[in-house]
């Protein structure tokens, strides 16, 4: 094990008949709340509803800032702290999935700034306030309900970067299953990919040789996850299958999964930001297309990590740990078509020929994460071809 | 999964050279500060000068409340409570095993109260405040480095009892592998089963019939304590043994595997606290004693789960659930047996005329606990007879 630190202060309220506590949890950061949320979906689910009777219930002021799309971008953060600013808005509360959370994080950092919030993200400058965010979690997914990351895409520069900071952990995320209930079928199959790519970053690209904790923890995550995906394929209003998917995602990006591996990589998201930047895909669409690849390339490296996830997962049993790796990783791809997830760049719709410039637009990513002894233009060129 | 609550915010520190932050750590929560600890172990080792050096170099003024019994005990808690009140101390650190923590958690409720702390323990009391507490741990067992627990033992009344509140987590704590490499083998041995014991209550006593992720967690924690443990004991300084085995004690009992079961019990630690509140034995000691002697009990009136752990922790495979149930349960007491914990009370050097007493001394607790209706007095004694 490596040396780390851990902390995390979010409080979860997980279960039925929880997003009434929505607006005591708020009230104990403002009387002035920025309701931020994307399309109209969460007023047909009636969420909407529940999250204002609360916020009335409890003497909450309430701004909203509607309109967060699926990969949130700059200028609509920028409105949001605009607004923020003029009417001095003193507590954030996101009612959405990761997409909402981490534009509402952004915002909270934005506002308590006369700076440029994407000079955070560029990691030009070090974030030193930000306004509490509290979450209403309606999509299993990105993880961001629970941890210190934002995600935001700058459409200018065609950049989709990442902010990490203990300030934007939010204070307080409800998460209540059955408002999953009515995700639709590839959502719910994206949410799940995306939250085992969250927990095989960490696994596959850990710097030490000795992690039984972590490495058993996301094992049990990812056999929770693909378990509770095929209930609720099956069923979409299965509460067990629901609630699982839900606490399963959430834990697969809190930080301990990662506490004690060491310095680590996420090439898999790397990749993936590049596509969702550049094209309108899902990001968890994004990451079944790149996860066989980039296992493929990693695993000839160094099998023996994926053979223990071939034997774990997927129960296959092999002498050559280079057979075994290949086996499961061949598993892992069935499971993403089965549950209805791209596993193909064309399945994607991501054109063959546009491999040179994905390759090329991960190298500004890359350099920021300082990955590129390995994550060349070439080599990224070279996964994707093992992504078609 | 069943609807929880969870809030974990203790900032935990692991891993080599760690210790030396104490200082700086303590100073954003006061400049004066109670040094809790137990015997002179911690001048041997050298972790004591190295704490107060970087007190001193914080410019923390120390006052030190020394001789914490290995079971706490009321009388010198109230002894802290005194002098924290006197010297009006703003900040209490902790500097040994669970013990030491959960007396300073003792000390810290009494130094902001006029009442009685026992009425805290005994549930007449609500703890509305605490002072901060900080914590460097030295033995890998009780958890309580990472949780709101508290354990004292009232020698007048011979109750041990334990208080739950919010507001006793550490606000640090550093966990160095290093300190424990000198923790006898016996110690080690009784901490792997005070790890295993508090993963297993829940997993045993939780009341929703699907918990994956909880399981698996609890499963996977487990086995790396087993595997840590062996490496430790054949390697007092196997590091990577020492720090899975300070890992894995911790999260062992810090709410997560617990969050979403369900109501619980903790019918080993019912029964192990009479034990420790009656002869003076280590609380490893009486678990690995009544855990094997519980499990045979309940196996026998449900034993899937006990045949599920069978299966996953020791690789049994039978077609009845009984059979496969007592095979597990059979080979943790064999590993038990293995790394040198008493296996029966004849071995805990209890006498077996003592049953009824003991027997008599949980049903205060199990009155506290809400547990009589399974746990009254003839059936503890049963579950004793079994742990002969």
């Amino acid at each position: 094990m490596q040396n780390f630190t851990f902390w995390n202060p979010t409080k979860i309220i997980f279960g039925t008949d929880t997003i009434p506590q929505i607006g005591q949890e708020t009230r104990r950061f403002g009387n002035k709340a920025l309701l931020v949320y994307g399309k109209s979906s969460i007023k047909k689910s009636g969420i909407y509803d529940m999250v204002l009777a609360s916020f009335q219930e409890a003497g909450i002021e309430v701004i909203e800032h509607a309109g967060v799309k699926s990969n949130p971008v700059l200028s609509h953060v920028n409105a949001g702290i605009a607004l923020v600013k003029q009417k001095q808005i003193g507590v954030i509360v996101a009612v959405g999935g990761g997409s909402v959370i981490d534009e509402s994080k952004a915002i909270a950092v934005g506002a308590q700034t006369d700076h440029d919030v994407w000079d955070y993200y560029l990691g030009v400058r070090e974030v030193e306030a930000a306004l509490p965010v509290l979450a209403v979690l309606t999509i299993a997914a990105t993880g961001s309900e629970m941890n210190l990351v934002s995600v935001v895409t700058n459409e200018e520069t065609q950049q989709k970067f990442n902010l990490r900071s203990p300030f934007i952990f939010p204070k307080v995320s409800i998460l209540d299953p059955t408002v999953t209930f009515s995700v639709p079928r590839t959502y719910s199959a994206y949410g799940a990919v995306d939250a085992i790519s969250h927990t095989i970053e960490g696994y596959f690209n850990g710097s030490d040789p000795w992690t039984p904790i972590q490495d058993r923890y996301v094992e049990g995550l990812i056999l929770s996850i693909m378990e509770s995906a095929e209930r609720i394929l099956e069923n979409a209003e299965d509460y067990q299958g629901r609630a699982t998917m839900m606490w399963a995602a959430t834990l697969a990006l809190n930080g301990l999964p990662v506490a004690g591996i060491g310095a680590m990589r996420s090439p898999n998201h790397l990749i993936a930001h590049s596509l969702g930047a550049m094209y309108d895909i899902a990001h968890g669409a994004a990451l079944s297309i790149v996860i066989p690849g980039w296992m493929t390339y990693a695993s000839r490296k160094a099998p023996r990590k994926f053979a223990q996830f071939a034997q774990r997962i997927f129960n296959i049993q092999e002498e050559s740990p280079e057979k075994q790796a290949e086996k499961g990783i061949a598993a892992l791809k069935a499971w993403f078509y089965k549950i209805g997830a791209p596993v193909s760049l064309a399945e994607g719709n991501i054109p063959e020929e546009d491999i040179e410039r994905i390759a090329e637009n991960t190298q500004s990513l890359a350099r920021k994460w300082n990955v590129t002894d390995e994550y060349t233009q070439k080599t990224v060129a070279h996964i994707l071809t093992l992504c078609r």
